[in-house]
């Protein structure tokens, strides 16, 4: 095999888009960008022993979720995925059906979010590793940001935190409807990903903000799990947004919970207290050693 | 070091522009597009022992580089620089000064071709590893492409084939103006980048316009270099394109020469001679083993 034929592989099970009128096969993929609209770019290394063992799921569910991961991302700024890119060191044992199956994984998931393949870089490695850039976009200005929340604001999650300590799930779906609803109707004053924890996430959040958080009890754990590793074992994928006091916000969107779970305030940046007591941020951080 | 001090660091060392209205700190980068223009999107790997080994060059020296890879990609398509992505991936002994070095070297560049870091991911790794995305733009339609060269045009390099060969540079010089001169002045009318050695990419962009192409000696070689290894060795970063025959092209631009080796002709597709003699598609293949 030579990288010419690598790539042709993906390049002809890549989707179409009008907006892609150069996708593979070029020195840079050419996108024509919605109009009015301001670009999001994000990007998330998946790598092998660090975000996945091999072996432990099939090919199709880990690209499923290498993608889902960035389209959370997307989500998150109550925007619309339009293509993503595939940069992937592949060890000898990568190079066949392993490979079709990881591409077919993010196709599967890509195809309902509406997005396309539309390059990346192709090289080999000992062990797998994979970067995965997503491109979307939201209305010009219009984008849910991380710094915008303000004191007085409550602060709702969705879905349930710690769904991966109980079931191991592979698959989750990024919240792409539920972002663009918070956007569209003017519900969330500030948005983020929950994928670290919700203890850390929550804590990065308020230093943006430069507020702090009340948290109090019920919160929203998944059945059996402890609120200690719920809120830092991290992988929920679920989103964490502020609303104004006086916004009526639904208990559900489409059958996930919307869950209030406290309040922000002025005062120190990035401090949490859940039922009064200080909250450590603590979660998933590759550098805490 | 945790990661929020980590991004800390990275971040007050960024560059402010108006296009980019959120950078790092949040879920995606925010970027407004210029108007009526392309967007050009291209990723590059940057890999410790298979793109370059620790020590034998400073992290200036190596930032410089995995951003001028990605530069010369937005070269070859005629476009403008907007944006780099960092995805990198930090062994112990990298996350110190190592770190502030690379990303200082990638910004010397970046200030001078007018692009901004907006953000990226940060990980621990047992090797670095980095993967560089660009983002840039073109006006609507304009980019320069590959797969646009018509039998009896007549192909040029930029610079000298080989230079690395003979000099073991590690900076060298992404062509940006030069690609936007050709484009605003309609003389290309194909273009690629020349990292793989010209064998294999002029292979790689015959086959991408259907054609084949005859070059005939002298070719501009570095002093002192074989063809043989000068054609195959790969991480020349000149650009290779084709002009109408009714083109006149200048012997140079900005004192690099414009040197015209070949012609276009119709026939099997990737097919490539030398002086009448078949010359083999061969240069930097990760995958050919």
């Amino acid at each position: 095999m030579n990288e010419i034929a690598l790539i042709q592989r993906i390049r002809a099970r890549a989707a179409k888009a009008p907006f892609l009128t150069r996708g593979i096969g070029d020195d840079c993929a050419v996108i024509v960008p919605p109009r009015n609209a301001d670009l999001l770019v994000t990007t998330d290394l998946f790598l092998e022993d660090t975000h996945f063992r091999r072996g432990t799921a099939p090919p199709t569910a880990l690209g499923y979720r290498a993608l889902a991961r960035g389209l959370s991302d997307i989500a998150a700024m109550g925007g619309t995925p339009l293509a993503y890119f595939v940069s992937i060191a592949l060890p000898e044992w990568a190079c066949g059906h392993w490979l079709n199956d990881f591409y077919k994984g993010m196709r599967a998931l890509a195809d309902k979010a509406g997005a396309v393949l539309g390059g990346g870089d192709t090289t080999r490695g000992q062990k797998l590793l994979c970067d995965l850039m997503v491109l979307g976009h939201a209305p010009r200005g219009k984008a849910l940001r991380r710094d915008t929340a303000k004191p007085g604001d409550v602060i709702y999650v969705s879905g349930e935190l710690g769904v991966e300590v109980a079931s191991k799930r592979v698959r989750f779906e990024p919240r792409l409807s539920l972002g663009r609803y918070l956007r569209e109707n003017r519900i969330a004053t500030a948005c983020m990903d929950v994928s670290d924890g919700l203890a850390l996430d929550l804590h990065r959040f308020c230093l943006e903000s430069g507020v702090n958080a009340k948290l109090r009890d019920p919160l929203p754990l998944a059945k059996g799990v402890p609120a200690e590793r719920a809120l830092t074992h991290g992988e929920d994928y679920e989103l964490l947004f502020t609303a104004s006091p006086r916004r009526r916000v639904p208990a559900t969107f489409n059958d996930v919970p919307l869950t209030l779970i406290g309040m922000i305030a002025a005062g120190k940046p990035g401090r949490i207290t859940l039922n009064g007591k200080p909250l450590a941020p603590r979660g998933w951080d590759p550098f805490d050693l």
